[in-house]
């Protein structure tokens, strides 16, 4: 390997992955590791396998022009501390890892929130690739969601742009993880998905549907997006309600910001066009002229890679 | 008056302004005419009035560097075309109005929609001054909205960016103009409110309040919130509702475009405190954290004027 890469960190709250990313987007050794369930030994973990990919790329002659890091937790832009980290203990408050890693490694370093960099991955490389505004809405256990214009992310004025999640669609609906009733990731998350489907089969046991035999415990949204592809019947009527509520999220967040694309990442991008048909079509009945018709709508392209595509992207557009 | 003057032109559906605007926001020769009931005889009228200013410039040795306008209905910015008038015949679709109403003065012209350059105006010259990022909400008869930053407007795709009125706050809520259910506008708006007086009253016309002597016909959004200044329970009661239902999409676009300031023009803004003290109690408490402590809500400061000021505001900032 020669020429010109940037490395991508992607500290998630199970998995770290990291790897050399070039200016097409292409990945070369892509590591994966579980995050040790601490800070301290999360960031030594960090520093070893960048020093890892340094190694390698020396070898053969390569030169990493930065680092792009994306994390799983606020993070504020301005200052490039992490905040604080839902995941796992051992995080100081306004830890500066940027910084850290920055000096660890000898590169020039970035950080942001990973709803942030996998949107600007998919903006680079992806589903976005050549739009100029694109409203990015990530669906795993939780909702994040990012803008992306002209390849650049916009924080405003707290480095919490983007954070369609929390937008409260149901005034006084269920409640959510962050305290308040009726966000949208109460309603559409994975997390919300799994619930859905445990209550109805506990609201009708004699409900046909594949998950009948599943213990409750093992209900996750996951299963339901995987089901409800393979044409489970309840399933697919959870995913579709959970379509419903993302698309007038989407719907109020074109009237307010008008994008030119949104791009749906996350764990439920697997779920396709199962996701997207009912997706696109509450979002023309939700949305105002001409957006109804002219805002595209897609499933992100880069899968489970947008974290660490999209971290090396971070590097590449701003060092 | 010597020095240098920009031009601002407000095109509302009751009344014509025009003013010459120094470069601090400063008014002179301000002159309001109601519009004709007409798209050809207003585009006469306009053209009439800004003629006039520029004798009066030209007399007193004043320079005129460009006019702005602010238009009472959706302009797509990029062609510096109208769309179409709501509240008129005899407006073509498209209409090329910057164009034409600069080759009659022979100025350079630029026009955007009225609410755009009210949160300009506010943005420069009134509540927003030395804010980063403002959103602009108006309400008026209906709700449009408009978001600044670093003193431009931003458009969005379709130049139908900060169009907050349209945000569908309660899914299968009341009807909207728009044909929509649930948006903002159709809870909250002047109209919205005075709707919700005479329903109100309907339901109970033993309930005590200052409206129950008044036409049906009479009882406006204006009316209700004069009543509630004046401390009438009803009225205040209704102002509150509307403060809520604003609060929660305020706290929503707060969630997504992170704004430094929320500004809330319009009409409504007469009702100051009587508005402003129940909207930022529920923004506190639907906005996010650090937002709810930390984004400032301002009610406009420019009132009437910041059509014009603002019209003015957009030739400063684009010629």
């Amino acid at each position: 390997m020669k020429g010109k890469f940037y490395m991508g960190l992607d500290v998630g709250g199970s998995k770290i992955s990291a790897a050399l990313v070039d200016t097409k987007g292409q990945m070369s050794l892509l590591r994966r590791q579980s995050t040790p369930p601490d800070g301290k030994l999360a960031q030594e973990l960090l520093i070893e396998m960048g020093q890892g990919l340094q190694e390698h790329a020396d070898a053969g002659g390569a030169t990493i022009v930065g680092v792009g890091m994306g994390f799983g937790g606020p993070v504020d832009y301005p200052s490039q501390r992490v905040r604080r980290s839902h995941h796992t203990e051992g995080w100081d408050i306004n830890l500066p890892l940027a910084q850290t890693v920055g000096e660890q490694l000898g590169l020039p370093t970035r950080i942001d929130n990973d709803a942030n960099t996998a949107a600007l991955g998919e903006a680079l490389f992806g589903a976005g690739k050549g739009k100029e505004r694109i409203l990015y809405i990530n669906v795993g256990t939780g909702i994040g969601g990012a803008l992306v214009r002209n390849q650049q992310i916009y924080h405003g004025a707290h480095s919490n742009a983007g954070e369609i999640g929390h937008c409260i669609v149901q005034k006084d609906g269920p409640e959510c993880a962050c305290g308040h009733r009726g966000c949208l990731e109460a309603l559409a998350s994975g997390t919300a998905m799994g619930q859905a489907a445990v209550r109805a089969l506990e609201e009708n046991p004699d409900i046909e549907t594949s998950l009948k035999n599943v213990p409750r415990e093992e209900i996750t949204g996951e299963l339901v997006g995987d089901m409800a592809v393979e044409g489970d019947e309840l399933c697919r009527r959870i995913v579709a309600e959970a379509a419903d509520w993302l698309a007038l999220a989407a719907a109020n967040a074109c009237n307010l910001w008008d994008p030119d694309a949104v791009i749906i990442g996350g764990g439920v991008s697997s779920t396709g066009e199962t996701l997207m048909e009912p997706l696109r079509e509450s979002f023309r009945r939700y949305a105002t002229s001409p957006q109804n018709e002219e805002t595209d709508l897609y499933i992100a392209r880069l899968g489970y890679d947008a974290g660490v595509i999209g971290a090396a992207a971070l590097a590449l557009t701003t060092l």
